[in-house]
């Protein structure tokens, strides 16, 4: 057993962490592949490889130094590279206030392929900045023979929102939805969306790469938008957003921001030579 | 982090064994559910307490003492207790010989809620003696609104074998399919299997309490002896048993034990506080 990893999760939306403070551990798509197999090997979303700025020439780590130490080097199950996840990046949180010499009574600074993002401590809720939504305009969503009027938003990442009469109707969401594939050249995440009550809403997630999750971070994020829109909700406004693994907080601040609220649980560390 | 894992897995049925020695890690079945989750846990088919003959009063241990040193406490993913496991007592097997006094060289008797179990080691594969198979008649087993003859078998643990024209017959394995819960009180593993090639058969199954998993070493064993006894196959004769994970080599003895081969991987190993 050869190197070291953690398991965690935010609202169910698991991951396999690696420590990888100095830069020694780089991932293959099929090592990702591996790690992630929930059968073969130890099973997750996906991978966060958690490497210091410094230690590794991933252009968004090369920018983000001398703001940012720690860059979230995160892959989907199947290898491919991600921008972002705000379940993720609160495990990630979690485990450098608890493995590294972060203090949680102060904001850390993460560096990301989205962008830097600022997470805060209050016991094991973290609160994420999850930075300014792009409300990119309509588009469709199809789930076998059934389609539904769907808002295009970026997290950073690509999402497409889609209010439906019953989380049901998406169907066996292992299979990816079909999309536009024109208007998200590099693919989506897919939110299907019901109304639970006043600024609280569900989701059903199909995350690009995954498959359908227990939670998707900036699928909520993404949600909460399209929600708050749909409401002409004024800007400070918190909404709960139930996920199939928990539930999230979430608020679009009036400059702009979008700050999720949520738990980070680790349940296991070790080694392994996957 | 306060006890002790290992993750491994024989032919992609997984299992997380929890090292115990000296029986100071009873499980309860909720605790067993919790490794099991595989959003918000460790994620396996099942857990197995890897612990003395005289370190538990499970009365399958005291039984063993003096004859078998280790004890096999298998529980489902549900946390409901179990017989036996044909492929994870390869993965057991495994870890003794690379984590304890157990010499490979040597044949290794094993506890189990079925029986004592021998193994025996040739570099990474490693055959289980299954002990002898009981054929109980026929049955009916139903997926939907589908039924097949079926053939009641016990290896220890309880099987209906369904010969089927196609795998994809059995539809989603993830729901139980209907059997008869007179001729099996305690519930029934389901195994649909066809025919590849001479002595060669595959199979899907349900394991009672887990759902349909890669691969089922029982199950396995029973499909063997119910192709076996539908060729008029002498005893002695080799088959090839494929399961969704992988390649069993399954053999029935002139005196009436089953010979199981097949591959065990330990792929990451820690601790854990669930």
């Amino acid at each position: 057993m050869d190197y070291s990893f953690v398991k965690g999760h935010g609202t169910e939306n698991d991951f396999v962490l690696i420590p990888d403070a100095n830069g020694r551990h780089e991932l293959t798509a099929e090592q990702v592949a591996r790690l992630c197999d929930r059968r073969a090997g130890i099973g997750a979303d996906g991978v966060i490889r958690v490497v210091r700025t410094d230690a590794t020439e991933d252009p968004a780590a090369v920018a983000a130094r001398g703001q940012a130490r720690w860059f979230m080097d995160y892959r989907n199950s199947d290898g491919s590279l991600s921008e972002m996840c705000g379940n993720g990046i609160r495990v990630l949180g979690l485990y450098l206030a608890t493995h590294a010499d972060v203090d949680p009574r102060e904001p850390l600074l993460v560096a990301t392929r989205a962008g830097i993002r600022t997470l805060t401590f209050d016991g094991d809720r973290i609160t994420v900045d999850m930075g300014a939504p792009e409300v990119a305009g309509e588009t469709k969503v199809t789930v076998g023979d059934r389609s539904w009027a769907a808002t295009r938003i970026s997290m950073g990442n690509p999402h497409a929102v889609a209010f439906v009469d019953d989380l049901a109707d998406a169907g066996d969401l292992r299979t990816e939805p079909e999309y536009d594939r024109v208007a998200f050249p590099d693919g989506a995440n897919i939110e299907f969306v019901v109304r639970r009550g006043e600024q609280h809403v569900a989701l059903r997630v199909h995350e690009r790469g995954s498959g359908e999750t227990r939670s998707c971070g900036t699928g909520a994020c993404a949600v909460m938008v399209a929600a708050a829109l749909a409401d002409g909700a004024e800007r400070g406004t918190s909404y709960t957003v139930d996920v199939p693994g928990g539930t999230l907080e979430i608020v679009w601040t009036p400059d702009d921001r979008i700050l999720m609220t949520g738990p980070a649980v680790l349940v296991a560390e070790g080694v392994t030579d996957l």
